[in-house]
Parts: structure tokens; sequence; C-alpha cells
């Protein structure tokens, strides 16, 4: 948390024209995620008094996810796309009356770290620029910095020989005082060759006014920017080299790191075993000493410790796993706590369910929990046996201790304690097997 | 296609004995198909006169491939196999009378582009020799150009230390006039180290006639060729390397690119989303905009746009999913049309059958298509519902609006708007769950 | 087989506290196997008279590990861990007796090669130790050699520059007389910085002796040690590479070698296809010409000649699938022997059965093997055709040539050539479907 009060701006109206998407480019996804929402849970670390996202190419859409991910955050609409000077000085309204740090972010720079922003935010400087040493420059604006601090910014194209080599650059995030910024974003001008309000010019107007800027300097990988499907990949591949190895260094098992992909917020536990080609959607905390087998896909659930799971298995959101809980292969499990020791070995589908401790479900058991209208809960006491191949009709509870025989279709309550069977009697027909056989053979010879 | 007649000679006679194989090295799967498959799709598109496969090793079953992937081609048998001019020779009762160009590939060769052999077929010379600048010369033959254009191709093994400086390599694709070809083709000598007729020996005798003969420039990358597993293995990587990046380029989302393997003609439309460890076999098209998650296999299908495929899921041959159509976990299509908002979430086998529009099919579903004999169709209606564990015994037809019961076995047709339902009622028999437990408990014991 | 009496002692009680993991190092898991268990292989083809593990942390588990790795082995106990000489002193008693070559080996250092340990062995020496020459000999303890042989072991932090400079590095292991080891091992002391016994002093008491030391040399690589999780995963790496390449070398197809990952035993034979994403467990052997489609997960199980598994199969330990056998998509298999020409291909478990030549089984049949307090088995004949939904309720068996209806339980054994059914019969109701779904709707709307 910051110090004094801060104010975060996240600037994600560009259209991203470059990811060949209609997609707005801060809602493709990162770690599970979309790229707005790294942003936006960086900035939720430093616990802001306000946290403003300027919107522009499919601001409905953005500000749908924006609501979603962070229900606090306010949106502003940047109807034209005029620079960032121009964006960030929508925002002003909702910035009315706030005294404090204003942070200004980039939807599409998801890797800037906490302590990063937190620097930026205690820096006691009237304006703070982020910048980075760049292995290669390149075309990145120069920051020229003099004992008195950070004197200008230097685009690459109006930059001279001495200041294009200059290895410090411009990330392009800022922190500064909001009354500072209410003073002089209004004061940006566009005579430039683009016809834009460039954000970086604060700092000349800061300086003229006489207020100090200062530079904080951050690893050249925290800047990293997405603007192609390509570098969107290479920005997941990196997300996803350094999940995999601070996992190990926590003292996770990965079978094989590079076909494990975890989400911005996957936790897991020391101890725990991952195999192979597992994916974590979003929400995941797997404890210590859990095993998750091959080929198993999982979103918004939890597994307890002593719990296995897979191969081949899906877990959905709303999926709780107590202790030594067995899910095996071809088994879904969506929105239902499963407690204690129960087992789920193969081929079932369980949906808006609560199992009892305990508790094993046979192959091929379904909750049958869509009526096509609405959906409907099933619940399973302690220690109940769920025959093979039942079909539990919601809404619908089984009992402790109670069983199900194998091929039935439960409908009604199964009281503690209860068997319950609902099937035709098995009739054997002899010789029926051959002479149909038969039949089917000849009929087709016939055609 | 080519400004002139062309008729293309593939020579696929080969054995391959370096990939330690019964497998003729020409039906080793590259990118879904068969490597000779490569050379005869980019043959293809110069819409060839005459396509002619030079069979040897193999020759039955490289017979049958061929005529699978391209009905027209030719299969001549080279019984012996005496080199490449050898190869050539026997292609000319089947070129008789042909007016043209002769283009000679190789079966194991898959890359070279079509823009590379378009310019062979439109070059104005009597011979136009495929050169490449190899990075690394190596054992390759030389290219010995003047101004008088392409004056020898030498072997390494017969080059001088000046011949060997040339970077200028041979690949082995060849294109001619075919008079040219028919006439010189019988003059070849086997008078070497090796006793074969080299086809490289063509130029001398072009060059002796007077001929003019020229060389055609491609990228190295082009003229790979396949000799080991091992080799085959980076084939598949370079191809794969290529296709996903030509995926993102055209605004595909791949989350993450080393986990999806494309086929030689998967086609893919812009902002569709393709998740891990997606395999794409040949004849796949996604529409744009729809969703394959991850661990979804996918062979001659297609699905449109707003479609969710997975995960877990598998699309076989013919199976053709309409607009914002559903398929989840562990379900498998054969050979099935889903009309537009058909949803089929899990554990289900649909087989031969057509789905009408906004259907919904239950967990467990079967379409027993198979009766041991013969494959029948299941034909379903629009907004039907299909109960869990359904058994749709084909060939059967369930009505618009109709619904069957969970744990049903369709026998018969369902009319419009009726419920289906063949289930015996549950009953309940209270503690005799726990007794029989006891009693099983007590039987084991007694073991 | 070594040319003398060999006694292998496997040191493997450290913790591994680098590990991060509750787990003892030697039994955290590589290629599918507890690392011990690599030390216990190799050891193994030497036909050692005698095999000890000094157990430590975690002793109890490790010796679990061991007896079922290797039940031959005793088990030795180093309450306190005082260093590699001290460990080698607990083996003693049980070396009383012994005449021949002891060689000391290391539980978490996997990759020592056979070829390696029988140059240890077979060496004429009175003392070898296994030196290797490290591309960066950085921290190692250095090997001085002069024409008398090994002279010393000289630990990195007392070296001079001159030793420092030496290349030759000491691996650890070491082979040496076992009288000699009785004889001097007791002479060891802790008169050093870290108070421990270290076993590269008996070379110094060796050579004090008049004893002759020798070095072999092995490549650096077999030396690796596993100190950390992202060690383990670049030993598991490396493994797969080399396990990969051989498969390839020998004529194995993979489709993508980077997604096949091997154990220490699978043995794959040539011609055999290997999709994308197969994890083979310990215990597999796949026949010549057997395909395994993408996403299987295979352990303890044998796949013969011309069989198709996958995608999306299991095979569990027990599993034995004879020619042409066809497993297909969501379906697992459970210590079972499907013989020659079975079909099972969808959705399906199959456990302790046993399925006749040429049966075929239907989508979502179910071997009921489990009762809730034990397991049974289901015998099922030739030629049998079990429609689709069967659930087999075991002990039970279908004899040749019968038949089951799709839906049915089978409680009772079904007689060769019947056809047994056990199901209701359906009704359709006209009209019905359509009232429900209203009422359905009704009721939700006027929640």
């Amino acid at each position: 948390m910051a110090e004094m009060a801060v104010a975060v701006v996240i600037l994600a109206a560009g259209q991203g024209s470059r990811m060949q998407s209609d997609l707005p480019k801060v809602l493709h996804r990162l770690a599970g995620v979309p790229l707005v929402g790294h942003a936006l849970r960086t900035a939720g670390q430093l616990q802001p008094e306000l946290t403003i996202v300027v919107a522009g190419h499919g601001a409905e859409a953005v500000g749908r996810a924006v609501t979603r991910l962070e229900p606090e955050a306010r949106i502003v609409l940047q109807s034209e796309q005029l620079g960032t000077g121009h964006a960030v000085r929508q925002t002003l309204t909702e910035l009315e009356g706030f005294e404090g740090k204003v942070i200004v972010l980039y939807g599409d720079t998801p890797f800037i770290g906490t302590d990063t922003l937190a620097a930026l935010a205690d820096h006691p400087a009237d304006l703070v620029v982020l910048g980075f040493e760049a292995a290669d420059p390149g075309r990145y604006g120069r920051l020229v910095v003099t004992e008195r601090g950070l004197e200008r910014i230097v685009e690459y194209k109006d930059a001279d020989e001495a200041t294009r080599r200059i290895g410090l650059c411009n990330s392009g995030v800022m922190a500064l005082d909001a009354g500072l910024l209410r003073q002089l974003v209004v004061r940006l001008g566009s005579d430039n060759a683009s016809g834009e309000y460039y954000l970086t010019d604060l700092v000349a107007l800061a300086r003229a006014e006489g207020r100090r800027a200062e530079v904080v300097i951050c690893d050249e990988r925290e800047t990293l920017g997405i603007n192609t499907r390509t570098e969107l990949a290479a920005a997941e591949a990196a997300f996803q080299t350094r999940a995999r190895r601070d996992a190990m260094e926590n003292g996770v098992t990965l079978c094989d790191p590079a076909t494990v992909w975890f989400a911005l917020d996957t936790w897991i536990g020391r101890d725990a075993v991952i195999g192979q080609n597992v994916v974590f959607g979003p929400g995941v905390t797997v404890e210590s000493g859990a095993e998750i087998l091959p080929f198993c896909h999982l979103e918004g659930c939890h597994v307890s410790s002593g719990a296995t799971v897979g191969p081949f298995a899906r877990l959905r959101p709303g999926a709780e796993l107590g202790g030594d809980v067995h899910v095996g292969n071809f088994v879904e499990i969506k929105n239902s706590v499963l407690n204690q020791g129960v087992k789920v070995g193969h081929l079932t589908y369980l949906g808006d369910a609560s199992i009892g401790e305990h508790s094993n479900i046979g192959a091929g058991t379904v909750t049958c929990n869509y009526d096509g209208v609405g959906k409907h809960r099933t619940d399973i006491g302690a220690r109940a046996f769920i025959g093979s191949d039942t079909m539990l009709v919601a809404p619908v509870r089984v009992g402790n201790d109670a069983l199900t025989g194998s091929g039935s279709v439960i409908t009604r309550d199964v009281p503690d304690g209860a068997l319950a069977v609902g099937r035709a009697r098995q009739e054997n027909r002899p010789g029926l097997a051959v002479r149909m056989m038969a039949a089917l053979r000849a009929e087709k010879d016939r055609k």
C-alpha cells in the first residue's frame, strides 16, 4: 500500500490494429486474464482511492470486462483517440477533488511490478517518469537526466546524435501530483507532426513551472508492451517461464514445466505434483501434497491436500475437492463440493452437487442438473455408493449410506441406508444373438 | 497456373533405408499428409496437364496413397532403382504426345514453393535447374554458371577446389521441354562410379546440343529433403513454426503456439481462439470467432462462427458444427451435422447423425449407429431435448420439440412434441443398502 | 556383468533441503521412476552379489521404495548424516565376508552409464575414482594424476592456483577392493572444516599404504546430480531428449518428439507411430506397427502390433492389447486382456476383464467391477457384441457370439449365442414434451 492517497489511470482506448482483431487490444488474454486485468491487478495492490480506465475502441466491451475484474473501477470514454495527453484529460471530472498522486498506466503493458508502482507512488518529486535501460534503445524516447533531475523527454525522431546515445528510455508510465496534473494537462498542445496531445510534454511544462521531475528505473522486461499476436504469444511465454520457475522454487513438482500453463492468480502448495499438460484457468488453488495428473483443465476450483485429479479431468468453476478426494479420468466437476475422501473414478459429470464424505460415485454417473429451463441441485450424503451409470435427476437427494443400483434413473429422494434401484430385469434369449446377426448380414448382402 | 502446358513428374521410388522403416519413405507423414502429398499439392497449383508419379519400393501402397490424394495422377513403376535418369525414363510412355514443359520433382522434398514451380514452368530456357545458395554447401553438387547460362552440374566428389568454392548448389529439381527430354533421356549413360543414370547429366547433353540451360534460384529451405526420422521431425517443426506464425499474422489467437499442430490444409478465420494442445488433422476449417479450447483433436470437420469446442473434444471427419454450437468435454462427433445453436455438453458420442437447431443433447447420450453389421442414421429435429444417457438406436428419428427421458433407450421414432421415455420405475428399499454392504464385508472377511 | 564379484553401495540418506520438499530427495521422480531407481537399475546390470542402500532422511519411505524396485537390496540406516565416509562405514556389517569390488554410487546421480560402471568394476587398480573433464570445473574437487596414477583428490577450497587449473574433476563415485575398504574406512577422520567423514580421503590413505589408485573418465553428463527442482526438471529434459532421439533412430515415428514422455523402461517397436502428447509411465511395451494417437496416457501395459489407441485413451497397469485391437476416445482399460481384433471405440471403462477375439464393445459400456467392498472379474467371449451403455455387473460372464441390448444392466451370465436384454419398453406420449416445457417455463417465470 502506498504512503499517500493514489489514483490510478489506465489508458485502454487503443484499437490495436496490428493485432488483426475485432476484439479491443486490452481484452486479449494473457495468463488467462484480459490484458487490462494485469494493470488492474498490479494497481489494486496499491489500494488506490480511485481507479479510472479510459476506454475508446470497443468501450462497451472493455467497460464490462473492467467492471467484472474490478467493480470499483470507473470507466471514462475517450471518443476520439487524440493521444495519451488527451486520454488523461478525459479523467479530470473523475479526479475532481482528489488530492494525492496520480499514476498513469497502460492497458497493454501487463508486467509493471508492484514494487515499481510503489516506488512511483512513494517518490517525493512532483512528477516521476518510469524509465528503463534498454538493451537496444532503438526508437524509444530518451530520458535526459542531469543533476537537477529529469530535464526532458526527447522523442527518437527529434533526438540528435548525442541524445540517441542515451540508453535510458521512456516507458510512458508516469506519476504526478493530482493538482499539478489538473493544472498542466489542459495546457498540452497538439502542435506536432501527428497532431496528438502527448502526455510526455507534461515534463517540460512541469519543469517550466519550476517543479521537480525525476526518474524511477525498472527492469526493461516490466515495460514490455503488446502490439501484435506474436508479441502477445511472447509475453505469454515470458509470463509462463517466470511462473513455472517460481512454482519450482516454491517446492512444486512440475513433471515438464513447459507443458504447465498458469493463470495470473494460480496458487499451488509445496510438494504438489503437476503432471504434463495441465492448464490452469483463473481462480485455482491447489493445496500442498495434492497431485494433478497429466491432461487436466482446471478453472475456478480448489483441490485439497492429498487429493488426486486426472488424467483427463476437468474441474470447472465452483468445484471444491476436499482432502484425499480422487477424481479420475473423463470426469467433469462443476459447481460441486466433494467432501473428504470422495471417489469419482471415471466418465462422470457432477454439476451443482454436494457429495458427503467417503462416498463413491460409479463410472458413467450423471447429475441431470438441467431440465431444459433451469438448473437444480443434487445432494448425496456420506458413505453413499452410487452405482455405475446412475442418472440423478435433480433436484434430488441421496441419503447417507445409501446405495443406487447401476443403470438406475433416480428421480425421487433416497432415504439414508436405502437401496434405490430402477431397472428392468435381464432376460436371456438363447440363440437369438446368432439368429439376429445372421439376419442383419443377410439383409446387408441383399442390398 | 503456368503459361504453357505442364507435366509434373514426381520421383517417389526410393526405399529411404535411413528411415529405419518398412513404410516407403514418401508415405511418412508431414503436417498430417504423406510426404508425396506435399509435392502433389504444390504441383496441383500449376494445374498440370499430366501428373506422373514414379513408384518403386512399396509401389502398391504408394500408388494407393497417390490415387487417394490426386485421382488424376498416373503411377509408373520403376522396378529397379537405377538412378534419377532411369526413373524419368520410365515416364516416356505416359509422356508420349505431350508438348510443353516437364518438371521433375521429388516425393521426399516437401517444401518447394508454388511461386518457385511457376518460375520454373514459365522460364523461356530449354532446360532450367532449380538452384539455391547454400549456407553450408558441403557435399552438394555445384552449379557452374557463366554468361551463357548454366554450363554444367559438378558433383562434389568430382569438383576441384575452385568449383567447391561455388555456393550455388543443385536441388535436383529440373524443368525442360518435353521434346528435349524425350530426345536426351535415352542417351543418359551409367558409366560412373555408382553405375546409375543421373538426371543431372541432361544439362551437359543439352548444352552439347546447343540448347540453353539456366538456373532458377530459390530459398535453401524449400529444397529440404527428408532422409531420417530426425530430419522428418525437424521438417515437421519447420512446417509448424511457419504455420503458427502465419495463423497469428492472420489474426488467429494461439494461446501457446508451440502446442497447436496444423495440417497442410488447415484454415482458421480471424479472431478464432485456439487453446493449448490442439491437433488439426487434414481437412479442417474453423470460422472467424470460433473457439477451440485446450486438448482437442479435429479432422475433416467444419466449425462455424461463434461455436465453442472442448476442452477434451474430438471432431472426426464429417462433423459439421453450425453457428454458436457448443461441443463440450469428452464428446466425439463423427459424420454428423449439428445445426445452429445445438449444445452437446458432456460425455457423448454422435455418429451419422443430424441435429436440428437449438437442440440440447444430454450428458452420456450415444447414437447407437452400428448394429454389428452396418451403420445407420439418427435424425433429431429442432429444439429437441435429449435427456442424459439416452441411447438412440439407429435408424431412428426424434421430432422437433420432442423430449427423451434420461436413461431411455429409443428404438422407435419419436413424433414432434412428444415425450419418449423407457425406463423402469425407481424403487427405494429401506435399510437394504446397509444390510447389503454389511453382508459383502462379512463375506470378504470370511475369505 | 562384471568379471569379478561386485557389491554396490548407494548413498541415499540426504534430505535434499534445496528441493523444498518433505519427500526425501531420492524419491523424487525422473522418467517415471524415483531417482534412486536409476542407480538401482544401472547397478543391477552388473548383477552385483550385494546391493546396499544407505538411507537416512525419510529412511522408511526410501526403504519401501527401494524394496519395491529391487527386492534383494539391503537397507542400512545412517541415523546422523556425518558425511559420505560415515555413510559407507554403516555398510560394513552387510559387507562382512564379501570379497570383491565395492562400488559406491549416489541415489541422486541418475545418469551413470552401465559401461562406465563396468569399467570401474573391471579395473585392476586397488581403488578407482570416476572422474570427468568438466566444461566449467568451477568448485568441483580436482583429481591430481601423475604417472603413478591418482595421487590425491583436492577440494576446490583447498586447491592452489595450479591445481585449480586442472580440468579433471571428481564425480564422487569410487570402486575399491572390499578388503581395502574395510581396512581404511574405519581410519577416516573428521578433522576438517565441516567435521564430516569424507570418502575421498580414502585415496590418500590407500596411497599411504602403497596401494594403486587410478581414474576412470566418463562423460560429464553422466555425473549430473540433482539438488533443486529446476535441476530435476533439467535432468528430466535431458533424459527425454535422449530417449526421443534413440526412439527415432530405432525407427519409431514421433509426430512431435517434444511432446512424448518416456519412462526409464519404455520399449517401442520399429514403425510404431506415436502422436502428439503421449505420456508413458513405467512398464509399457508397444509392438512394431502399433499406433498411439494424440493425448494418451499409458502405464504398465502392452500394445500389440497393428493395434490403435486413442486419441484420449488411458491404459492402466495390466492392460494387454492384442493384435489389431482398437481402443478409441475416452476409454480406460485397467487390468484387462483384450484379445485379437477387439474394438472398444468410445466412452468405456473396462477393468478386471477379459475380452475374446473380435468382440465389439459399444460406447458407454462399464464393467462394474467394484461393489463397494471388493473387485470382481468380467469375462466376455469371442465375437460378442456388447450394446452401447451396457453395465456389466461383475462377477459376470458373456458368452461367445452373445449380444447385449444397449442400455442393459447385465447381472447374470449370458450363454453363448444368446441375446441378453434388460430394459423398459419405450413409450411415446404425444404432445407431452411441449406441455412439460411450457409448464417448466411458466414455473420459472413465476419465481
